[in-house]
């Protein structure tokens, strides 16, 4: 389910999608021209190891990503609620996580394990896939451990401009997706969310019209050689249509920290994740964003629409 | 309370202490001449990251160190047992861990946490220092938490061979001490203990004439400078005294991640740990246990007399 959620995300850089029907588009919204090219450059997984953070952090720094989210079950949150307290301006938001996918090194609930027993495999671990994830877990202890991340994130300092979901497991189902609505509405948080023309009805029927959706989402997919990671970009770039895009990417350096995390896992490994950082934090993208006339915007932009 | 027992350890190395009388000394049981010089060299705090696995790992493939012991509570566990699969004869004991003690990098429990409320920091991490740590466990809830370290453990296919406590903090208090020994004597594993002329009575009133006791116990401390390292292991090679000894080392590689991991606390720091990874590995150090007539045990040994 992994593999789909990727395949989702293929389907997303590849089709246009019908925005909301609203009098206003969100770019409008945000004062731009109707047919303006916003984008969020968006670092996942922060907390999920120091490098990843060392890179995300850096490319936030330098404005190559604008925004990010963290993962608050993983070990390294402690040295995310610190860069957070430092930058009170990063635009950052929490990746709700309920799976634990590496091989040589995994976490747990933030919830109390017997208060959650449908997210832990036999090890105690989150599940390391969508498949065991989406076929064991109950929406209700979803919903608990989303609150409790929430929560943590809040008690550590860390004001959340929004959320997504990590491996897109809040996407797999109806009932999962229900939760991850229904608390981000709560907290007043946007919401990594978007509509393709084959969205299932139980799904879509779950967005209203005050919701503000994306209407492209790109990220890179196994496919693209290595050889051909900036051309990927660089083209994305280019073919951007007027409305909201984020373009997903994961930052980390090639270092032996990231290669043990990732081992024999090249899709979305360290060299990976390398690639992505080398990209967006080239003078070539840079460059390719002004000629575009892209608007690069942040979540905290959007979130402003809500209050 | 971390330096006290930094302190302590100091003391461990300066102290000749008495064995404990027994017919037959622990070298004498174990084959020995009566005065042999014994010595474990043992790795501590695998599992804490992928760094001090790695160089722990090297070590242990080079019989640089006899025996190293494992964190459960922590993220890179999976990578220990993976590593104590492939190689069943390795000497791995388990580093009981109630504290989780840097500040960008934590962990909490194996236990669900409301089993555990006592041995938890206000966001939910095992304390971080001794200090609070002994001002707020309850025992029965460490015991609950270390029979559940050794169950994992056990569950993810490691055969432990040895106990010992991660920073101490069973050392602390009598209570603590009783759940530690009830605990690894239930599972008929050998466990670290020295005493000492000033261990307090509620302490050594504890240990039995059937438990295997260290006569000397040496680790670096803060005072080594670090052009003295190998001076340090060296003469405290030269100078070990007949009986049972353990040599303390933490062993990491000076890199990125445990770099981050120690930030702000050089002592027992990631260049800490590079020194003592570059000393025992050193020829220097070999030839000096062999001048020395050191007999290399591990604790499996030990173990054997308790069956």
């Amino acid at each position: 389910m992994r593999v789909a959620w990727f395949a989702i995300a293929i389907q997303f850089a590849c089709l246009v999608t019908t925005a909301q029907a609203q009098s206003k588009t969100t770019a409008e919204r945000l004062g731009y021209p109707r047919d303006a090219k916003l984008l969020i450059i968006h670092a996942d997984d922060l907390a999920v190891a120091h490098s990843e953070d060392a890179a995300s952090f850096d490319a936030l720094d330098r404005h190559a990503a604008t925004s990010a989210s963290i993962m608050v079950p993983c070990p390294w949150l402690t040295e995310v609620a610190a860069y957070a307290k430092a930058h009170p301006d990063a635009d950052l938001g929490l990746h709700l996580t309920v799976t634990s996918e590496w091989k040589t090194y995994r976490w747990g609930p933030v919830e109390s394990k017997d208060k959650v027993p449908s997210l832990l495999d036999s090890e105690g671990y989150l599940w390391a896939d969508n498949d065991p994830a989406t076929k064991n877990i109950k929406a209700d202890e979803a919903e608990r451990e989303i609150r409790a991340q929430i929560e943590k994130a809040k008690a550590m300092g860390i004001r959340p401009t929004h959320v997504d979901s990590h491996m897109g497991e809040f996407f797999e189902r109806p009932d999962l997706l229900g939760v991850y609505l229904k608390v981000a509405r709560e907290n007043k948080l946007p919401f990594l969310a978007a509509l393709m023309p084959d969205t299932p009805k139980e799904l879509s029927s779950q967005l209203s019209p005050n919701d503000i959706v994306l209407d492209h989402v790109v990220m890179a997919y196994p496919e693209v050689r290595a050889g051909d990671w900036q051309k990927f970009y660089l083209d994305a770039v280019k073919n951007l249509k007027p409305g909201l895009t984020e373009f997903i990417v994961h930052l980390a350096h090639d270092d032996a920290e990231m290669q043990a995390i990732t081992t024999g896992h090249p899709d979305y490994g360290s060299a990976w994740r390398q690639r992505d950082y080398d990209v967006i934090t080239s003078p070539e993208f840079k460059k390719a964003l002004q000629d575009n006339h892209v608007i690069l915007i942040r979540w905290s932009d959007i979130r402003k629409l809500l209050h």
